[in-house]
């Protein structure tokens, strides 16, 4: 055998341990290969100047993790990692049954210089870092310090969660009945509303296309969506009232400001219908609301939250987008009952969110420099919003229709038919251009001609350089496929 | 109507929003009664010098949320928030069906002035805030911080999650196969490998007695705990082969080392015979590790993760109990396709971990900070485990029976028959004392006489303290009991 183990006296690892790893390690790897045969155990001791017992030690615990085979009289031999295990665990098997049938979004991104409107999410150039440093800085000279190290509360740290509920009465958003708690972004107040009302096979109400986030959360509990088709006026009433008659939803969720991924909100009198209808049908409304503090014009709209006044919708909000998506911390406010649940729930699940970056955006947001920040992110906002929209104009041929919001970091584009912008989606990212197709947001309508274009990410030069990338890559294939529709002439 | 809105038309929110403001704010209070009557909205409007449109607007949203009625010719009235609404979302009802079985936890905990062995976690007073101050500031210096504070990944903060891999790989923890992904601490490792893993009415295999947390988790889930009987020799081996045979679990999650609330190590026996008793029933072993790292005597086994040659363990580790549990960093380390699904579960989670938390925890691991107090940790563990059993020594009276742990933060106690450690609780924390009786943790073993001391968080002088008042309820408590469980002389 040439190999032979290096073992440290020194070492804290017991040496029959040392012993063990070393070969376990070169077994695994199958530097020493299936069949060979380990030195006897008094050869070795010999060589490494060690007690036989420690050498015997080392091969037992070899033979009982399955690695080699004690032959009496013959001596030990690496049995090897067998390819097909007799015995184990059949990983594959165990994780076929609660494999989510949606898949959980598109794989990878655009490359390097490719112009990408695919996250949703802020510009990194616009992060205020010394504006952060100055924030972590005063925690770090916090008296309470210490406190922010040690366990937390599931409800969040209280400090900022005050603030929260503070902030929430001032804006009459909570009323008497109400509480809040901090969770991990609005993703896990989502997650965590879901755990608590949902079983499998329940019934979801949600807007066609919708976030694909809240997709595969409830494609992974079993419940059941029902898509209810979202335009400029708001829900489809009548759809949304045959659904929460015949389908019986356990839930309706809406964003009610800038929708992931159509940028659309829903206008006052589809607030107040939808609350109507919900209310009449018993059903909790979610108002999932990460975009509202990001609207570059208009006028701001009470929130369903405030406008409810039976006490049946509960509110998620989130720093996410105005801030930092890093650091995650959302909340969600509504009747105690339900909060109650959420934070047992939320014990559970991890028992509380992180209160480093709790405190330190408590103190971004009470210094002031929160709303500094959001004056830029809405003067940036605007500024990206209408470089879209006027690219879209100038760029995107005849047929084609987009949205207009007045917020958020989405545009909705549906290109004129037979276009399918996914199957358009490969030539386009060899143009130079990506963005996601439709279908990852599409619950039962299908629409293959739409695509979200996510602009906050990008500057407005290379926002009008992507969008004309993209009309570019729509026009020649419109030209192409419409030759392709045309009967041949010889046909004629 | 003495109320006069106070309207400020410098503000963002559209006039008629802040009239419906201050009016909804004034009913859902009580401070305008039901059956009060609104001015005319031509009155109003004059007062406050406002179009009459406004105020109208604001009336037709009041009326729309149900907060008032509008009676033609007659005006507009206060309906009040109505105690029982007709319509509205049951939130008693809704929550009902999802109701967890066991109780999520025991409520509060000691009185100020009661020596609290309550909680397991480390003291506030050893953590290095100095260093943790400069881990912070080196990374508010990275170049890479807006990396940091941008949207992150679901597998972790790749600078981290490679450390971490590397590491493991190191102590030959990891093989070719595996892989790490980063949660937030212990508790949500688990809770991810439960949603990949579990449906409702699945059973799990666990010790028992178990962490609280586990069974919370469990039960929020729908599944059915298997209890396995552990003592010194690890768990009771014939139990769990019945177990995995009659009641084949989806899982066995077992605490290698120093197991919350027994304080007990599995031996090396122990381990080899679950993971052949696992394997042989193809059953996939979680070994729940938050406290191997602080060992104070004794030498460190391998884990099940390193014995398993079949690669049917997922290991489950966190920076919480050996630096600072305010940041919830943890991680779970296993095959490839396990650890695949474990990222899709995060992601629609709550999308990653927070950033901020990792950077500060790799810069702290990285700089040598960690092992420092790693070492100072294990000095006053040490000190604070040897503190507790020579109080139980001192203090307790005979028939008492107690874990000698090696390490971690936890001892079982078991009062001599027919003390029970939950009713005794009452009495104890009147005279200076808490723990948490061992009903919080019993699967189907109840032992009435069983409680838990946290002995980490308290300084020797405290604990002794703490184990005498303890020891002189107990005696007492004995003295009454065994006088009331003497037949009465009378009787003879």
């Amino acid at each position: 055998m040439e190999f032979k183990p290096a073992l440290n006296h020194a070492s804290d690892l017991p040496l029959y341990r040392q012993l063990y790893d070393q070969f376990a390690a070169r077994i695994r790897s199958g530097e020493l290969a299936r069949g060979a045969r380990l030195p006897a155990t008094r050869e070795l001791a010999g060589l490494l100047g060690l007690n036989r017992t420690t050498v015997a030690a080392a091969y037992e615990l070899l033979e009982s993790a399955g690695l080699i085979d004690g032959q009496v009289g013959r001596g030990s031999f690496v049995r090897g990692t067998s390819p097909a295990p007799v015995e184990g665990v059949d990983w594959a098997g165990l994780l076929e049954r609660n494999e989510p049938a949606a898949p959980s979004g598109p794989a990878g991104g655009a490359g390097k210089d490719v112009i990408g409107f695919v996250m949703s999410r802020p510009s990194r150039e616009l992060f205020p870092l010394d504006d952060f440093r100055a924030s972590v800085e005063a925690v770090l000279a916090r008296r309470d310090l210490a406190d922010i190290l040690q366990l937390g509360s599931p409800s969040g740290y209280e400090p900022l969660r005050r603030y929260l509920l503070e902030d929430a009465r001032r804006q009459h958003l909570a009323g008497p009945g109400d509480d809040l708690i901090v969770t991990n972004g609005c993703q896990q107040a989502l997650d965590l509303i879901g755990r608590v009302l949902l079983g499998p096979g329940d019934t979801v109400a949600v807007e066609d296309p919708i976030y694909t986030g809240l997709k595969s959360l409830m494609a992974g509990m079993g419940a059941q969506l029902a898509g209810i088709p979202l335009g400029p006026e708001g829900l489809d009433l009548a759809q949304l009232e045959r659904v929460l008659e015949r389908e019986r939803p356990r839930l309706l969720v809406v964003t009610s400001n800038f929708q992931n991924p159509t940028g659309l909100t829903l206008p006052l009198a589809a607030r107040l219908a939808l609350l109507k209808a919900a209310g009449a049908a018993g059903v909790p409304v979610v108002e999932s609301d990460p975009y509202g503090e990001l609207r570059y014009r208009g006028e701001a709209l009470p929130a369903l939250k405030q406008l409810d006044a039976n006490g049946g919708t509960v509110l998620v909000r989130s720093f996410s987008k105005v801030s930092f998506p890093g650091l995650r911390v959302g909340w969600a406010l509504g009747p105690k009952p339900l909060i109650d649940r959420l934070r047992h729930a939320k014990e559970a699940s991890d028992l509380h969110t992180d209160q480093l970056s709790q405190a330190v955006l408590l103190e971004f947001a009470e210094s002031g420099r929160l709303e500094a920040h959001r004056a830029r992110m809405l003067r940036a906002g605007a500024e990206r919003l209408a470089a879209t929209l006027e690219a879209c104009r100038e760029f995107l041929p005849e047929g084609t229709r987009w949205t207009e919001p007045e917020g958020g970091m989405n545009v909705w584009v549906r290109l004129p038919e037979p276009l399918d912008a996914g199957a358009l989606l490969t030539r386009a990212q060899r143009e130079g251009v990506a963005y996601l197709p439709g279908r990852y947001f599409a619950v039962s309508r299908l629409e293959p001609g739409a695509l979200r274009l996510s602009f906050a990410g990008l500057p407005p030069e290379e926002i009008r350089k992507g969008v004309a990338i993209l009309g570019r890559v729509v026009r020649s294939e419109l030209d192409g496929s419409s030759q392709a529709f045309e009967p041949e002439s010889a046909m004629v």
